[in-house]
């Protein structure tokens, strides 16, 4: 369908009108991205008023379109459509980037009609992608999910993975639209304006690839109704566009990224002036609400014997199942490791509810994050090592306020035989020192099934780290174990020295406490499976009582255990001696029980500082 | 070239050594992949006797060809290699993922015929362009890069960042060797067999792609022929394999991944028994050293003026670009934000040695690693929010033993009104679990300058964080700041606070010192540039006589320089208390000084808490 003549003009106005606010608000802010803006404003002109399906008035109504800018840096255009839409003032619009306001200088979900903070390259896509599989299906509803890219940002790995997870799902519900504007930071893409390469790429990928004047709004109107009548699979819209469209100063020229313009008057009035257009947006055509899975509504854990052993994976697998069982929000996600981490349980219980990820991280925690956009309770789970791929995407996710479970199993040298390749040493390092983060770390499998059944119901981003040998069942089923606290397994009046484990240490700590108890040594154990945040008041009451505490840790020292236990007693005046365990040798292949040895965090060696800690307080 | 009859016989009884040498192995270990090894031993039984050219004998002879193993878990296979070259006894092969063996589950460079630790995928094949084009812009040298993949992992997007960048630097010294076994971990890939989807996409992205029976020695001598003839761009050999292959009870199977035969007796006797073929490996035929840049020999450091202000990632640019001068074997790498880290002002004095990669964060750190294989002191940087990207690498660098330095611009809230996407808050924490890393923030541009100058020769991976604001000069030109020091910069014999800074943090310890001194309180303020290793002595002198100490950095508050410091006293019996300043709030847009207030890190912040303290010590 041709667009009339009418929607030619109110295009070409409202285009100008974009680029002219976004040459305002980021001169207003002496920083920003306008030519990155200006290169879109008709692909997004067009895109609004005649395609986009959103309710501005109801931003969580779950028939609205997404529409996320994988380019957060053109956040002035994206502001400026919000004021053309009605949804922000021409007053509000010129707050950008200052301090309280909520136009940041790239966007994130503070504003209702955001999904997700973008601003980090290559991540709106793979979570747009998310979006979308939620729509087709978890919602089973028809909105229709658009991801402003920038040509820069085809370069990042990730980019590639949502382009092939988007075809082998058939996302024909997902519209990438690529601004290319052939300048990036500092000088030409590689690929400048040769849109045939970027098509090529996308067609082998599987997608439908339209190549587009980007700055002809009626060849633009009419790849949006090619894409929309794709069918079976994705469509990306390769428009050829100029950097800084519209203003001679800048259009097209190398050395204005990320820079207001010299002049904005001149260019202002050089696009026409200013306006105040308001574009009608049209609401969704459908009313219907999101897919409801059948669920029993009540929770059976699994229950694990007092006394036999059994991984923390396992259950983790187990509860998760479970948990699927008692509510439909529940999503689980996996990268190609299921029978590792056990999300194989899920998927079995629950096979509509799970996704096979593969081998592509960056896309499994992306697409964690769409489906938490629309409201799904997702756990995103591989071997903690590989988590380590996508800790861009973690740390983003932060920004974006999103609620995400991250399920990394195989921790630490207790694995074994397979080396440090597959060893995380660092996950609690990087996952504590992300905003608002828990971090958590279960040593038997009940414990492990109960913390699981906490974390759909936690804020931020929730790490649960397993355990790839099966450890000792300690605690009955049933039992609770509330975030930000701890168990204290083993304890006397007469306690001497306070061991502090998690996960696997816990069990060498109390090896170790028997060892100490027969030589009249008295050890307090205390088990610290919530390590973000921790029981400071436990630990508190265990140094003034003990006088002495050894952390014991299956991770490099920095950032793990230890330091979170250091940091209940920063700021003490009086306080017990901390004696760090950790792994501080680079591990090769052993097996479990020689690795703990060998790093100096089994019960011998817990055991052997305790009694120098011991013998130094008592002289 | 069609093989003679002779070599169609040596290369099948060769392939069949090499499937039981993976099943002896992996059985004697009773762990690993024997199945993934046996898929691609027709392929490396033909590129061994016929297309590779090494001299194992010599495995630092830089006229070697490079072999690397992608799928890091087809071990078994390498090692088979190992002893059919000659290079490992058989009874050495079979200590297999032994304590104290140097024949780890995944492979290292412990082993001096492997040039980088892989285990996780997706690795490989980025490095392996690093030291293509090494071989091909640095080295020119003709030595030939093989990479062997696994079909699972080019799922992985750090896969098509490879393909990208070999594509854009035309490396036909680079053969990519794609095991299409068709079975993943848990169960068939996305493609299976459907090698025309990966040939279309390696295509698309400007490699020459071949599709061959895996196991046909006449057919895959032919492909290495064709790939070794092709000029002008990378080949990538897809390659249609069992899994298990030659053993009826795994082979074409699901199930079997990563486990040892059940009965391996019966597996080898199939295979026709046990053989101990020695193989020869052609050496190379070149014999040049490998090119040297002409340098100056000595290096002129930029000095700037106590009093003035400059950023430190300008001095890392003009430090770096001294560094270039003067010595030939230091390259820069950057992430097309070459302008804000200033990698640019090295790209302009030693283009030759400048690699720009663009936007994709995993293959700027795999092309350092690949770069550094050969010897070169790469450094590689961008906004050290986006180091994040590629964590993974880093973890894998350190495993591999690799020398790299990496440079991170644009730390903390202190940038500005960009808002948190750029700001790198968690990049301390986690850097310094890295193993054997080193972790340098420098306050002003000289002390930049001295540190830059350092990390060339420093082992391991070493970081340096930069500012993207200008800070005060306050040291002059020409000192030294070694690693593992730190500078007192206040210091009066009547102390009662420490003030701890790094970066941008020390000028607001500065500034809260000079306040406090109006109100007759004496700070001591420890510019703690060194964070990892930390400078212990200095702090504990500080703690002693002091009495207390207020930390203060640009970062969340775990995993820090606050965590740093707090490590240092851990085990004392005796200690200040220390509090410590850090960013406890999701940072918006604001200006620098804003910032750095919201965040409680400014000099009135610092003056406060001091002003706190020294009441309650006094109390």
């Amino acid at each position: 369908m041709l667009a009339n003549m009418n929607d030619l003009d109110l295009w070409t106005e409202l285009a100008a009108q974009l680029r002219v606010d976004s040459i305002r608000s980021s001169s207003a802010a002496g920083s920003g991205h306008p030519t990155s803006s200006m290169s879109a404003a008709d692909l997004m002109a067009v895109l609004m008023t005649r395609h986009l399906r959103y309710d501005f008035d109801r931003p969580r109504d779950p028939n609205n379109d997404h529409l996320i800018f994988s380019k957060g840096h053109a956040s002035p255009l994206l502001y400026a459509i919000f004021k053309a839409a009605g949804a922000i003032s021409d007053e509000e619009m010129l707050t950008f980037r200052e301090e309280g306001s909520r136009l940041e200088g790239h966007p994130t979900p503070l504003l209702p009609w955001v999904d997700v903070a973008t601003g980090s390259l290559g991540q709106g896509l793979p979570i747009g992608v998310g979006v979308a599989l939620a729509g087709r299906q978890l919602d089973r509803l028809p909105y229709h999910v658009w991801c402003l890219c920038g040509d820069s940002e085809m370069a990042e790995g990730s980019i590639w993975e949502a382009f092939e997870a988007a075809s082998f799902h058939s996302l024909d519900n997902l519209t990438a639209i690529v601004d290319v504007n052939r300048l990036g930071q500092t000088g030409e893409t590689m690929y400048g304006w040769n849109l045939d390469i970027y098509a090529a790429r996308a067609r082998a990928f599987g997608w439908h690839a339209i190549e587009v004047n980007g700055h002809d709004p009626l060849a633009i109107d009419a790849a949006y109704n090619e894409a929309m009548a794709t069918r079976g699979r994705p469509t990306v819209i390769l428009a050829r566009t100029e950097k800084g469209h519209g203003v001679a100063a800048v259009a097209n020229k190398n050395g204005f990224h990320g820079k207001p313009l010299a002049d904005p008057e001149a260019a202002i009035a050089e696009l026409g002036g200013v306006r105040h257009l308001t574009a009608t947006v049209a609401k969704p055509d459908a009313d219907a609400p999101p897919h409801q899975f059948p669920v029993t509504g009540h929770l059976t854990l699994p229950a694990y014997e007092v006394g036999s052993k059994e991984a923390t994976r396992r259950a983790y697998g187990d509860a998760l199942a479970a948990l699927g069982n008692a509510r439909g929000d529940v999503v689980a996600l996996d990268g190609e490791v299921g029978n590792s981490t056990y999300s194989e349980v899920f998927a079995a219980a629950q096979p509509e509810r799970f996704f096979q990820v593969y081998i592509a991280e960056q896309q499994l925690v992306a697409m964690a994050i769409g489906f938490q956009v629309r409201g799904w309770r997702p756990f995103a789970a591989t071997f903690a090592a590989f988590l380590s791929r996508a800790y861009d995407f973690v740390r983003m996710a932060a920004v974006s306020r999103a609620n995400i479970a991250l399920a990394g199993s195989h921790a630490g040298v207790s694995i074994g035989e397979d080396g440090p390749s597959q060893m995380a040493l660092e996950d609690i390092a990087s996952l504590r020192a992300v905003f608002g983060s828990t971090v958590l770390y279960p040593c038997d499998a009940n414990q492990a099934a109960a913390l699981v059944a906490l974390m759909p119901d936690l804020p931020g981003i929730v790490y649960l780290r397993t355990t790839r040998e099966k450890t000792p069942v300690i605690y009955p089923a049933g039992e609770s174990f509330p975030i930000g606290g701890s168990r204290v397994v083993r304890q006397t009046d007469a306690d001497q020295v306070t061991l502090v484990g998690a996960g696997i240490t816990l069990h060498e700590a109390m090896a170790a406490a028997e060892m100490l108890a027969g030589e009249g040594i008295a050890a307090r154990v205390i088990d610290c499976y919530s390590i973000k945040p921790i029981d400071a008041a436990t630990l508190h009451t265990a140094g003034r009582e003990t006088g002495a505490l050894i952390s014991v840790e299956d991770h490099w020292p920095e950032g793990g255990l230890g330091d979170a236990v250091l940091e209940v007693f920063a700021a003490d005046r009086l306080r017990p001696p901390i004696v760090k365990l950790a792994v501080r040798r680079m591990p090769g292949s052993a097996t479990p029980a020689e690795q703990l040895s060998l790093a100096g965090i089994d019960a011998a060696a817990i055991a052997e500082t305790a009694r120098n800690l011991v013998r130094e307080t008592r002289s």
